[in-house]
């Protein structure tokens, strides 16, 4: 289902690595990185991505009534208006890139434009450590809707996608989700999301400690593993991203909340991570979790923790950097130099 | 003499941070990038760089005929040609990140072409192993030349400098002026530059303590010690740098060789390190030891080791995003977003 990267192109990129008026080797991850965007585009050399695009999907959970971050729920809805008008990191750093945003309302607890809430799967997705995150028929309803935008987005045009996420408690299903697929604790997952206190992150891993309960009997099987402890943002993300990685185009994944999901994706889409590449190491310890378990080495580290894709995008202008220099530079005999 | 960033500035953009559209902190060093770039510009929030610039600084060594590189000397005129024409990685790199690119023949062993060689000081430095790198007159004029390019990059509009290198067996007298100002050993300085066998890092290895022998003794004396184990392209990037800070003009640093010419730079100009920012952490292990000292840390880690500048305009478009975030996110109130 998972189409195989180019093998052609990315033996042809390493020779041609080798061709270039450099040492060897001597642009070091930059050089790994050129290699592994020919082989997604089947082509060496590689071409500027001519749509980058970051699709923010956005939820609110009921676990944010109970404390578990520093913001009131009602910071979600305001964020998604301030997406759409440019004014959130992500906004800045996608210009900074050359990519676009787009903000989609899965699940959040108010009302949004009719124009991000074409998917929207209910208000709120449920309170996981009391109750499932969402209806059976909710949780394909979310996941179907993932797929529909990554199709959109790649009919539309784009050849790199950055799934980016939006919710005051987000962090809490993510590290769930995060802790059921990789038999993790409550503790090695749950990290201080938008900067709480240790009463709150004391609620918040006790709320993981009740979803988990319920998450570990079904997390051989993503869609109810979603429905039980997701929600709609997090699930519609997973059919996002196996649904970039079946339709073979690249994607850069952001941190913690994504990466969650990325894990379901995997479930989903087994196979779906090679078309995946980890923008940045997030500073939530879930992350790096995520980091391990997907064998993904990020091209990024510097102590982000924001969501929003925020990470993603910012690691975007490196991986051009290694496009750029696979298309641009001369080889060791357009340029008349002697090798080593 | 050299100024201090400014104080204002960067204590407006530390508050601005607090009021933007995202929990505090929680972009990590990108906030901390900001930050720096304001505080150099000295106004808040920052402005995107309207020139920034790459000075590649060429020169052959004499140590480059006793089997310290892989590449023959040749190359290093080749290459020069090859960066004027626009085939290297560094002009890949620039051009990804808004920056242009010149480069200076300061002591190429060949003739380049005119508009390169104004500032020449000889053909190929010394053998610094066995001799004087360079005469005193020498230094002084490769150290004059330096500042003088600083002067004309910043009176043409450059607002950030990166300077580069390129030359055949520059790492040599780059370990060798880093060991004297750090009190290191020859091994621990030496790496595998452009990619040597054991045999040839015995080579080197022995060339750098030979130097280091003499160079030690004047290592309280920048001029002399340029002098005795650098050569004139380090001498003129040293005297670049030291001239940028007291221009009071921003400078993303490279690897080794730049680290190397920085460090003879803040011995030129005590306080010049304020104005500089570590682009990347490079692989050769002299460039950590050079971190270490100035106490920078680097933006990104991508075990690059070209040289040329490289690094550092690869990590340009990261501080670009971090001058974006401060002056394009909207803050809370503007955005009508309730606070934490």
């Amino acid at each position: 289902m998972v189409p195989q990267p180019d093998e052609q192109a990315h033996r042809q990129a390493i020779a041609r690595h080798g061709e270039l008026t450099k040492p060897a080797g001597s642009l070091g991850r930059l050089e790994e990185l050129g290699v592994w965007v020919a082989a997604r585009q089947g082509v060496c050399p590689p071409r500027p991505f001519a749509r980058p695009r970051v699709v923010v999907f956005a939820g609110d959970h009921g676990v944010a009534d109970d404390g578990v971050s520093a913001y009131p729920k009602e910071v979600t809805a305001q964020m998604v208006a301030n997406i759409r008008s440019g004014g959130a990191a992500v906004n800045a750093l996608a210009a900074n890139a050359g990519a676009s945003v787009r903000v989609v309302d899965m699940a959040v607890d108010g009302t949004t434009a009719e124009a991000v809430s074409a998917h929207k799967v209910r208000r709120s997705s449920g309170a996981l450590h009391t109750e499932d995150a969402l209806t059976p028929e909710q949780a394909r309803s979310a996941v179907l809707a993932g797929r529909t935008l990554a199709d959109e987005e790649i009919d539309a045009g784009a050849d790199l996608l950055v799934a980016g996420d939006m919710g005051i408690g987000n962090t809490t299903p993510a590290a769930v989700l995060t802790a059921a697929l990789t038999s993790s604790e409550p503790v090695a997952v749950v990290g201080r999301g938008t900067g709480i206190d240790d009463a709150a992150w004391m609620r918040k891993t006790a709320a993981v400690r009740d979803g988990l309960r319920r998450a570990r009997r079904v997390a051989h099987d993503p869609l109810a593993l979603l429905r039980t402890a997701g929600g709609a943002d997090l699930a519609a993300m997973a059919g996002f991203l196996a649904r970039a990685s079946a339709r073979g185009t690249p994607v850069i994944l952001d941190g913690m909340v994504v990466g969650a999901a990325a894990l379901v994706a995997e479930e989903l889409a087994p196979g779906a991570v090679r078309w995946w590449l980890a923008g940045h190491r997030s500073v939530e310890p879930a992350a790096s979790i995520v980091l391990d378990q997907l064998d993904l080495r990020p091209v990024l580290d510097l102590d982000m923790r924001l969501g929003e894709g925020s990470g993603a995008v910012t690691a975007l202008p490196v991986v051009n950097a290694a496009v750029r220099v696979l298309a641009e530079m001369s080889t060791f005999a357009q340029a008349g130099i002697q090798g080593p």
